[in-house]
Order: C-alpha cells, then sequence, then structure tokens
C-alpha cells in the first residue's frame, strides 16, 4: 500500500546522495545521506546501493515504514543520455520509491529549488560548469557541462588548467616569470618545472586536484598579480557566455540568475562575475537561493503531482532542509 | 676486449628504438630496431629489453659478434630528470653498450643528427611540442615539452583539444555552428554532443588518439572555415612563441631551425610557420636534416671520442642510414 501523503527528493551528486522525505504540506519527516550515485562515475549498480541506502535512512529517521512514495523525483548529476535516463527509472521502479517516478538532472533540481519553479537559470561553476536555463514555457537549454577536456569553461578546472599552462611559459621563458608559476610549483609539491613531466603524467593528476589550484589562482589575482587578474577575467568572461547562450536560447529576455558552485559562489569571484553578467544582460537579478536541490526535486514531484506550492509550505521545507 | 672501432647510436622513442652501429668512419654496418623505449611510458625494466633487443639486432645484421663499443650514445624520448638519467647509465653499462656512454634527450641527438652538431635549434610538433637549441658555445635551452597538461603549446593534441572546445561551443549555441562540430563528433564516431561526457572521459580518449583530429582541423582551415584557421593560426603563433624564447636563451640571432614531428613537417601547415617565425626572427634559415636522430646519436659519440667528422663520413652514414 502507497502512502500516498508522503514524497521523496533525492539529489544524487558525485560525491554523495541525499534524500529528503516530505509530506504533501512540505513538513520534512526524514532526511537520509549515502555515498555519490552518479551513474556515470559509479555505475548504475553504485547508483542503486547509494540511493536504496539514502532512502531508507531518511524513512528510518522519520520513524516511518518504508513504502512507495505518492511521488519521488530523483535530480541525478550528469544525467545525459535517454540510456541513463532508462536505467535509472528502471532503479527507481525495482526500489519502488514512488508511484510517479520522476528522473531530472542534477541542474533541473538545483534551479527549480532557488526559484521554486519560476523560469530563469542556474549557472554551476565548481570543478565543472554548466548553466541551465528554463522558460516560462518549459523550454530548457544547457550549455557547457561536457567534463573537462570538452571545455566546462571557466570552471575551477578550467582556471587552474590555464595558469598551469601560462606557469608553464613563465618558467622557460616564453613569459616573464612570476608569482603564478612559484604558486604551481609549491601547490603540485615540486621545486622545478623539469619534474612536471612526471607530476602531471607519470604521478597523475585528477581533474579534482588541479581545479584545487583555481582559489590560488583567484587570490593572487585578488591581490594585484596581472597574469592571474586576465586568467580569472577570461574565466568571468567564458561563464558570461555560457549564461547569454543559455538565456537567449530559452528566450529569458529578463533574467532571474542563481549562482552555485565553490567557484561561483565564492568572492571576491561572484561579484565580478555578476558585474560582468550584467554589461551584457542588463536585465538579471541575482536572487538567493530559497531551497537546495534536494528541496527541488521535492517541489518536482509535487508539481507532478498537482499539489500548489504554498509559501507555507515552502517555509516548512526551509525549517526542515536547514541542515543541508 | 671492446670492439674499439665500433660506435653505437640510439634514437630511444616513445613508438619504437632504433639502435646503429657504425665503424668509426661511418660506415653503416648494422641497424636494429624493437618497441619503444621511453621510460616514462615502459618503466626502466621496458627501456632496457628495448634497447638490448635492438642493439642485439643491429649486432646481428652486422654479423659482428655483440662486444661494448667503442662509444655509445643514448638518446631518450621524454628525458627530463637526473634521477631518469643515472637509471638509464646503469642500464646501458649493465648492458655493456660501450667503454664510454653518453645519455642524452632525443632533442638533441635530432638536432645533432640535424645540423651535425652545428648551434641551431629543432622544433617538434607532433602529438606533443617542445624547442630544443644549442649554442655554439653549449648552451642548451628547452622550451615546451612538458606534456598535454602542462601546455605542449601548437602541438596536435593543443590544436585538436582546442577544436574540440571550439566545438562544444558550436554544438550549445555560444557559437554560430561549422564545419569543425561536424567534423569533432564524426571524428569521434558519436552522433550529438550529449554523447560527448560519455565518449570523453567514460570510454576515455588517449592523448595521441585526440591528437589525430589535428590533421583534420588544419584541412579545414585549408579549405576556407575560419573558425579552424584561426585555431591553425594560433598554434603556428605558440610554436613561434617557443621558437623565439628558445633562440633568445641559447643567444641565437642568427638561426639554423629544423622541423620534426608530423604536424611541423606537414604541409601547408609547415609553410604557414615558416612565414610567421621569420616576421619573428627574420635571420632564420630552415636547412634540410642531414641525418635522422640515431645517426645523430652516432655523431655525438663520434665527438666524445675526438673522431673529426668529414663529409665523407657523413655521406656514408646518410647511405646507410637511407632506410631510416
Amino acid at each position: 500500500m502507497p502512502a500516498s501523503h508522503l514524497f521523496l527528493g533525492i539529489d544524487g551528486g558525485g560525491s554523495s546522495t541525499r534524500a529528503v522525505l516530505s509530506d504533501s504540506e512540505g513538513r520534512v519527516l526524514g532526511i537520509g545521506s549515502a555515498g555519490p550515485s552518479n551513474p556515470f562515475s559509479s555505475g548504475l549498480e553504485g547508483s542503486r546501493t547509494a540511493i536504496d541506502l539514502a532512502v531508507g535512512r531518511a524513512f528510518s529517521t522519520a520513524g516511518v515504514p518504508r513504502a512507495p512514495a505518492a511521488g519521488a523525483c530523483l535530480g541525478i548529476a550528469g544525467l545525459v543520455t535517454p540510456v541513463q535516463e532508462q536505467g535509472l527509472r528502471e532503479v527507481a521502479e525495482n526500489l519502488s520509491l514512488g508511484l510517479d517516478i520522476l528522473i531530472h538532472h542534477d541542474l533541473r533540481i538545483a534551479l527549480t529549488g532557488s526559484l521554486l519553479g519560476t523560469p530563469g537559470a542556474v549557472l554551476v561553476a565548481g570543478t565543472g560548469s554548466a548553466c541551465y536555463a528554463r522558460s516560462a514555457g518549459g523550454r530548457e537549454v544547457i550549455t557547457g557541462g561536457k567534463g573537462p577536456l570538452a571545455g566546462d569553461s571557466g570552471s575551477g578546472y578550467w582556471i587552474a588548467h590555464r595558469a598551469l599552462r601560462t606557469a608553464v611559459k613563465q618558467l622557460d621563458g616564453r613569459l616573464r616569470t612570476g608569482p603564478l608559476a612559484v604558486a604551481v610549483l609549491d601547490y603540485l609539491g615540486i621545486n622545478k618545472a623539469s619534474q612536471l613531466p612526471g607530476r602531471l603524467h607519470r604521478e597523475g593528476l585528477t581533474p579534482s586536484k588541479l581545479a584545487g589550484f583555481a582559489p590560488r589562482v583567484i587570490a593572487l589575482a585578488a591581490e594585484g598579480d596581472e597574469v592571474a587578474a586576465s586568467i580569472i577575467g577570461a574565466a568571468q568572461e567564458a561563464l558570461t557566455a555560457m549564461v547569454e547562450a543559455a538565456a537567449r536560447q530559452a528566450w529569458l529576455e529578463s533574467l532571474n540568475l542563481v549562482f552555485a558552485g565553490g567557484i561561483a559562489t565564492s568572492e571576491p569571484f561572484g561579484t565580478g562575475l555578476r558585474d560582468r553578467i550584467l554589461k551584457i544582460l542588463p536585465d538579471t537579478t541575482f536572487p538567493s537561493s530559497a531551497l537546495p536541490p534536494a528541496g527541488g526535486a521535492v517541489l518536482e514531484a509535487f508539481m507532478s503531482a498537482g499539489i500548489e506550492i504554498t509559501s507555507d509550505g515552502v517555509e516548512r521545507l526551509q525549517d526542515g532542509l536547514q541542515s543541508l
């Protein structure tokens, strides 16, 4: 027998999974966490395990016997292909998550949570980058988000990669040497340029480890290093181009834009980025995010069930999700 | 007992190893090949196996019993650290390659072979890129050559990577779509942009496979595609900057420059590159290469033994190395 007043919102990320169990009026009954459920990095079987664990924990903290919810929405990081979507739908049905099951990518539940289902866009810039825009009529556009090799312009990886390439030029005399070269060697734990190939290709460097250098580039730019400042300016310009293309294709002349991810939400990076976006898209506002992505997933499940989103309901979700 | 009139030149590359056995007057007695001996990719044990095999084959084609040569020179691709050099020296001593053993990187034997030991520079642009310059006084400078992640500006990898990033922008509306986007999807064997993350990061793409797309970018540029042409122009500019910095730091105001690698030696890329270099360094000449790298290694062994390099000796080496 389905628990017809229960709704599940699941934020399946690349580093963790969160499940939120809510009643139909937005009262958060339980929250559960587990490891990553992005099928891209952990496979469908890994997704299944993490989702099952997080949902089980949400039910047990709620003290409610596990049963199919009236509606369940999964927002999955890096979800891109119809094949992946079908695989996740089968996982969700197999786990009996809900009578009505929605599978979305993580950008969509982030936008829905941030803007409570109203039109607008979310710009994510952390290790990677992407912009997702949705019009009033439901038209969806994604720019970027194709991973480190294919671009992810303006992301932490992109900033650090450009800084690394610039540092190599400083170290071999193509550019005048400067603080960036010193900072790169220090970050990589080596003393000189000749150790770079071994450090980068033999020991290996994950995209997220390289991206971890981006905050130092931002700091150097803030301290007045012109080379770092030009990289940061180029990153902000690249992110602005992603927003512009997404907004244009989703017909959002007047744009509500929310930032997400460690780079876009850091200062002074965020302020510089807003300034640049306003030059290109002057009719842009930057509201603060109303709900975290898992809350957005609950809202998606509500909307699919025809439940109206009231300000009281949102407040209850905000109260219940303060810890997320 | 050492074979005191014999000299060994070894070109230890990332894809194959060639050993040349010569007498002290440049007569090529035997040539042997084996797999890669770059310790960076195959480890010191792999280097040892490949070098041993190639040298053994050179002696057996010569019909000469294997014995230590009077002088042996190894030129090893990607040789960068003193630790690697010491490891290779021990391998060479352990294999009793010669009484006098020289360990150099592959750029040095390429330059010595190309310009017969005279001052100048070699610019390599294939999958990777680097410029090596040597002055009359023996001052050596390397620019670039730090691997795909750290730059290798203007290389096949660099061209293809930039083309890939540009294609993604064409595919998601940041740039107007064009032939480059079509060519990238075709090369990767996929139909649409949404398949890119899976193709690039789940299936994986080696640097040399990605670099294999560069000739198509060069061809598109030659056919008049402006986007491809701007990438190719930027590559030529980046390679010019590598040459300029190497020549400047090696005090080579008047420069003999040789190209190596599949990109630099291809047309029309090479012609465009020469034009650009002449604008920055007008006193540059582009002699054709006299000897392949393995011949350069033989010359290094000669010079170390105090043997004069005569035009007759060079002609004999050229005759003997026509197949390389």
